[in-house]
């Protein structure tokens, strides 16, 4: 049977969890199995990421159409984190990557350089804001800089909160100039995580994504739990929510998040745009220098 | 049927035209129409496009996993050049944009600003290059340099001489420092640009993609078909040769080009690179934070 014949039917919206602002939950809370919002398989589930795939397409297109090369206008920020494996590469490659690619601008956060570090921690992060008619994605971003600066107490508290007041401030002025600031948390269990890095010991062709202070970082694993807890409770504002995505099932994550480009982009609801010269004119033109 | 039935038959390869150092012809003697190399339809070539997709992925993936992050190592670099309507932008979207975009790096090449028209042509170029792993893709290129300024007389005949040379010692430093340089001129017929032009200006969704200036480069056709033969013919080197690759059938393009990647990539051979850890002891060690 083929998938679009499944997608048809009604499964419900995947929400994955909003994070209210002022929300004072526990990350331990949300299950990393679920599948909020949504009654479908994952069949289903890879149905609905391939059957609207052309709506986000359009609604690239039209972004880009009417905002791009503009001084000023709209664009959506799409801020993806989550703890190793959690399904960041699948993120850009199945919903990100679905999107024509010359209206994407992926950026991939990794340790600092040294000049990197030399600066603020936003220094980095500032030039890589959309421009206007894009979709800028950030595979991890400046939330490192009070997520494992916590854990291994390279901040201390003052300057955790410090550095919240610097991100939500910094959020808003994107907000701001015009782009919708999306943040995804990818929740996966400790169970899971364990499953999927040794997978990528047993097999050779995953070799390359192992890292040994991979396992060093997992056994810090209740520390970073409690380090998102509370960047959650702090940093989600009216114009730069969070949304934290049960991210044990692969395919629940990608259409969830795909959910959240979707809505994104429905709200700026781009238009194509009116022709800025004389379409007769123009036509009466070109008929002119073709073959008789 | 299912495409990949299609997939299988032998229909040849889409060679296009390989333009071999030394090349004294003329692009007008290239049929724009023709699909050489290969004897298949439409309907088959969007199949080839879709069944060669996983091999490219892969091989692309392997590239990335054995280089990126290194300090030297391969990479690919292709130019795509064409008059306007000549397919670029689809060529972004359905040969580059079937891979994980976390492994490409787009560069659409537009007017320079003035801060870049205050340095050397090459020095906006030089900063877009692939880094290692990586397959860099310019959209336009350091060759409109010497196409649109020939066209205009913007640069006179000793300036363009130069910018030939500076191109090839440039092209010349990146295959040495491990890229491969695949440069795809697509050609299309003033009768099917022609044809291009009137949908944009009978479609409202669109209109955006034109601009009255795209006529009056137009009228400018002969002597772009000339600058492109001469920028061709002094520009194909064994480092870093042209295809001209017949654009009147998009479908062809796109195969086409994508056997450009394919068979660049391919010459690679990128492996998966061996585990730099004891994979044992990183089981044993990741194991141990296992629930029973």
């Amino acid at each position: 049977m083929a998938s679009t014949e499944t997608a048809s039917e009604d499964h419900g919206t995947p929400t994955a969890h909003r994070i209210a602002p002022g929300w004072d939950g526990d990350l331990a809370e949300l299950d990393p199995h679920g599948t909020p919002g949504y009654t479908g398989d994952k069949r289903d589930g890879k149905a609905r990421l391939a059957a609207l795939d052309d709506e986000l397409d359009e609604l690239q297109e039209r972004l880009y159409a009417q905002h791009h090369g503009q001084d000023e206008g709209r664009s959506v920020l799409l801020i993806v984190q989550g703890m190793d494996t959690s399904g960041k590469g699948g993120i850009m490659r199945h919903v990100v990557g679905a999107v024509d690619p010359q209206g994407v601008d992926i950026t991939a956060f990794k340790a600092p350089t040294d000049e990197e570090r030399a600066h603020d921690f936003l220094w980095r992060i500032r030039p890589r804001a959309p421009r206007p008619g894009m979709i800028g994605v950030f595979d991890r971003s400046h939330y490192e800089d009070v997520l494992i600066h916590r854990v291994h107490g390279w901040a201390d508290e003052a300057e955790i909160a410090r550095r919240y007041r610097a991100i939500i401030d910094f959020e808003q002025e994107l907000a701001d100039a015009g782009t919708v600031v999306v943040k995804a948390m990818l929740h996966i269990s400790h169970a899971e995580q364990g499953e999927r890095l040794l997978e990528r010991l047993e097999r050779p062709d995953k070799h390359w994504k192992f890292n040994p202070g991979d396992v060093d970082e997992r056994e810090h694993w209740t520390a970073y739990q409690e380090a998102y807890t509370a960047a959650l409770r702090a940093t989600s504002t009216p114009q730069a929510p969070w949304t934290v995505v049960p991210a044990d099932r692969k395919w629940y994550a990608r259409i969830a998040v795909q959910q959240l480009l979707l809505e994104a982009l429905r709200g700026i609801d781009p238009q194509w745009p009116a022709a800025d010269f004389d379409v007769a004119e123009q036509t009466a033109r070109l008929r002119a220098t073709m073959e008789p």
